[in-house]
């Protein structure tokens, strides 16, 4: 662009060019490495996967015993079942359970005879009261998307999943040029003439608020020669770089000519009143700003061109820490509440409609990623029983609203393609977001059906035909409304501990006396899908060791098997590879989302089935595994 | 009190009696002396007042020439005047005003004749074009009340009022103490049973966000022994003291008795969820908080406990900075604005009946007190002209809402009692503040009349029978709604340069040729208290040179005489004081607060009234000098 001379270029057009020109020639925040403990606040320039599960050995979440649960089964209040001194190991809350144990029996349910020996007058249920290996975070998760900010308990996540340095975008350091044969450095006395340079200081002041890095050179005098100088040492040593002018129009010129002579000025002169002298310039690829003497106009220059400069450097606007809100929203699940307690429910939010919807996350104590994940806390008060699913309750919010009108929020069936979906839109669109809950299939079509999310995950089988997903929306769409949007494709199988010491091959194989399995809660696709395969195979689910103990996703189970608490789960073929697991292929199903129509409606959608028609998504999932894609972001069905 | 052990005690009452207790033991910062510079976010400690001037020399606020404004008059198109090259001077903007000139022509008005001469076509008015000593701070102005957050512009203001080191409360340091056998500080690859110590880098992480200063100490092992002695230590190096149990339930008693053991326990157990287990106690005026191990119930208590710590030590809630805010406000004042430029105006706010008002702030680029002041900022689009009195407008806001509600906007007449009155309030009830604007008696009855101030200072002569006030009062409000409130008796008198050189012993000395005089501006009481005196000694005020120089207080009056570029000023005893200055004493005036009917209703109202009558105010009164105080804060009149 061509030097222009003291213009009256009107603001937006001068933010509009600046910012582009400094899109094009590359004005980028680089990425460096920091220990996870120094992060707090810097901006993640990747995603950071849990290297580690966490807790990352099942552990005992009560004070009592650990046994075998098996030796307790039959123990009645009539029939008790006395176990000896080798049979039990007393255990705190905490402690790794013992070898050969998968049940913890409280301290108050036990009856010690003189001997040493135990009574138990009730069967422990496999896995009762244990804290099983990766509840709070799994190994190969996702703990932060790219373009974060790091709050401190991201910091507790990131170390609770063995994530030590982490990847972050350098903070731009800002140079500060003052000028001026009259100014002097503060002090408390000064001449006629002086003038105090104080301007620095306020600058220096705003750029940290920003969570900029200042550095204030000494001051230069009004010789052209040396103001150049001072600008090329300048632009070599910071990320951006502000020439303070002396408070002299006359002498005003200086800056213009002497960034234009270091590289090239594109605006000089805005339509704003304060700061009209500004000039808007760069050296290489570092914007260099021409800041007027005044500091009322310098201020509001400051506010108007330096701090935007802030998301082309990231990339992405900063979701920073907001100022403590209160609002209303409709809880989107009952919460029951003891009477003896004020309690603190951290919840996902997300506005779906009109409405503003609360999920209530795992209440553990021992989640430190639900306060990570949560966009607010709900404050049920001691005396109350808690609020039903649809109630109004009051959430104390941690983000802008705006923020959250701008999360697209899944609720339904688990897949690690989600969190790389999410990954993949805020990087492509920066003010986006996509938030997911696993709560099963079932689940998710039930929330969409109460206006409570965007789109839902689904594969659910229909016995009858082998179809996925049609039969089950028509039943619970009767009056349509809602579309059906194709995924994936993605293979099902039985994942087994690596190299498949116990030789599994097929179904039947889990009922083998001695075997552990480990399912998927009620109502989730792969849940139905193993209770249709086992009928189909004549298979009594009884006989399968553990077909009760439930986990909530494809990489807790593929982190109990890894961490040999079990031998056998149901799962996708990506969860095994995280785990390094060996893996029976079974079946190919169709993962699909279910969108009702107001959220198709909306332009964030409409983004995001941009992102699932991307190759770089293709891609993505290429490298996970197991996965088939036809035409994903293709609307299959409409109801 | 007695110790308790593991109670369920309600949550409000547990924070109250602690606060309590921490009240009475002394929990409090103490001051520190650090570098202005270095001051950013940190709390004064006391009222910071101007040790000089900004700007401190009267300056060239055009490019131009500086002359005696004396040698121009008579200057017209057909008569115009030559100076000689020794009769002016050249001056850029910002320049000091060379001795002897008193008035500033811009280059554009100039003729430069071949023999250096100037030919002038106008005459120039006194001081026209100058910036006047004081135009943005007078010395001894108070510049930040107690009890501030330290924003980058108030660093800026306390520099050019030469102010280079501060009194600031102290941020607490925070010890945090990880304890527990299985913890090991963050790696890899932790083995079964190690349990990671993230705990503290999260906490460490909210403190730091919250503004305090956090140190970690080494993981102590579960012995009793061990940990009290860790405990000893950091309540002798600490201000606050978190002893963050392991996860193990069954040695949280470890804590309740190390504390107990060397200080206090108020509370073990409290009926919240999660987080019950936490105890509240002191080791001498120290918090002392045994933060459960879970990391979700940690962040719980440290947020409920800790946070709220903040507002004891400091004595005041934090006025911190909020997220970008827009709101609708009322403009108290038209606002004329440029078609060329998109201006942006800083505004002070407040909440008045049900409307939020704006009123306009200096607009000059040189007042850095005016970012300081500011509530907001108003962004008059380009090819707007402007807005008139009463127009809504959109305003951005620096502040909660909450803070402006709890703000009584004074507007009226001038006295330095008004910031006194304002640190007086804040320092009694630190959620209260007290924003005054100084636009004369006049201006405040106006403004009281078009419901947008709380209250009014005013001492409006009625030159028919020598009253203050009430005459105006009836006049301007014949259907009555307001109360006049008794505030002081206060000397009006001409303040004279130290050692009264010119001998100045009464109002008739004023119009002496030579002598230079600074006036108030129309509407203020003490012009009418002028305008009053000259006529009552027969004096033609066009005599008095300088008559027609206005300044808007009674320091700015003050910094013109103590400069020496006035001789004289009609001004109270206070403001001659804090520049050293010569006072005759002329009359006694009666200076009271008118208030409406409404917001006599506020408790904020109230609160000020106490203040009004406390001892403080009146020592503090009596300190400055020049006051009479009967009864501050009775009712006089009711209209």
């Amino acid at each position: 662009m061509a030097f222009q001379y003291l213009t009256n270029t009107a603001l937006s057009k001068a933010q509009e060019e600046y910012r582009n020109e400094l899109l094009k020639c590359g004005f980028r925040a680089v990425p460096e490495t920091v220990p996870v403990q120094n992060a707090l606040g810097r901006i993640t320039a990747g995603a950071v996967y849990a290297h580690i599960c966490a807790p990352h050995y099942p552990a005992a979440a009560m004070d009592g015993i650990a046994i075998k649960a098996s030796k307790s089964f039959g123990a009645t209040e009539t029939t008790p079942v006395v176990l000896k001194k080798e049979d039990y190991v007393t255990v705190d809350t905490g402690d790794p359970l013992p070898e050969g144990c998968d049940a913890v029996i409280m301290v108050e349910d036990v009856l010690y005879e003189e001997d040493g020996s135990v009574r138990l007058y009730a069967g422990a249920a496999p896995w009762q009261h244990v804290r099983q290996v990766g509840e709070d975070i799994c190994a190969g998760e996702m703990i932060l998307s790219s373009g974060m900010r790091i709050s401190p308990s991201a910091i507790g996540a990131m170390l609770a999943g063995g994530v030590l340095t982490v990847s972050v975008w350098k903070q731009p350091v800002v140079g500060i040029i003052p000028t001026g044969d009259e100014i002097i450095p503060p002090i408390s006395d000064p001449g006629p003439g002086d003038i105090i340079e104080f301007n620095s200081s306020i600058f220096s002041g705003m750029l940290t608020e920003w969570g900029m890095v200042s550095k204030t050179y000494p001051i230069v005098m009004d010789r052209y020669e040396l103001i150049r100088e001072a600008l090329i040492k300048a632009a070599q040593e910071c990320d951006i770089v502000l020439l303070n002018a002396g408070s002299s129009a006359g002498r005003d010129d200086y800056s213009a000519k002497a960034i234009a002579d270091c590289g090239i000025v594109l605006f000089h002169g805005i339509a704003i009143k304060p700061g009209k002298p500004a000039v808007l310039g760069r050296i290489g690829n570092r914007p260099v700003i021409g800041v007027p003497g005044y500091p009322v106009s310098g201020i509001l220059v400051l506010e108007l061109f330096v701090k935007p400069l802030l998301e082309i450097w990231y990339g992405c606007k900063e979701t920073g820490e907001e100022g403590e809100r209160e609002a209303e929203a409709t809880l989107s699940r009952a919460v029951v509440s003891g009477l003896k307690y004020e309690e603190f429910v951290r919840v996902r939010m997300g506005v779906v409609g009109d409405r503003l919807i609360a999920t209530p996350l795992n209440r553990g104590s021992g989640m430190v990623t639900s306060f990570m994940k949560a966009d607010g806390i709900m404050r049920i008060p001691q005396g109350t029983e808690g609020y039903a699913s649809g109630e109004k309750v009051n959430v104390k919010l941690f983000k802008p609203i705006e923020t959250l009108k701008n999360t697209l929020v899944a609720i339904g069936s688990h897949d690690p393609l989600l969190d790389e979906l999410s990954e993949l839109l805020h990087a492509s669109e920066p003010e986006l977001y996509l938030g997911s809950s696993h709560v099963g299939s079932m689940g998710g079509i039930m929330a969409v059906k109460r206006g409570e999310c965007h789109l839902a995950g689904t594969h659910l089988l229909d016995e009858k035909d082998g179809s996925y997903n049609s039969s089950y929306i028509r039943k619970y769409f009767p009056d349509g409304g809602v579309r059906l949007l194709e995924c994936v494709g993605r293979v099902q199988g039985i994942m087994v501990q690596k190299g498949n010491p116990l030789h599994i091959s097929e179904i039947g194989d889990l009922s083998r006396p001695g075997l552990r399995y480990v399912n998927r809660q009620k109502g989730s696709g792969t849940r139905v899908l193993m209770d249709y395969l086992c009928k189909k195979e004549g298979i009594d689910t009884k006989n399968i060791y553990g077909y009760e103990r439930e986990e909530l996703t494809h990489t807790s189970v593929a982190a109990q098997i890894a961490n040999d608490t079990a031998d056998a789960g149901m799962g996708i073929l990506s969860a095994a590879k995280i785990y390094g697991l060996d893996f029976i292929p079974i079946c190919l199903e169709q993962y699909d989302l279910l969108i009702p129509d107001e959220a198709w409606e909306l332009s964030q959608m409409q983004k995001l089935i941009e992102v699932l028609k991307s190759d770089a998504f293709r891609k993505r999932l290429m490298e996970m595994g197991g996965y088939e894609l036809k035409e994903p972001g293709r609307v299959m069905e409409r109801f």
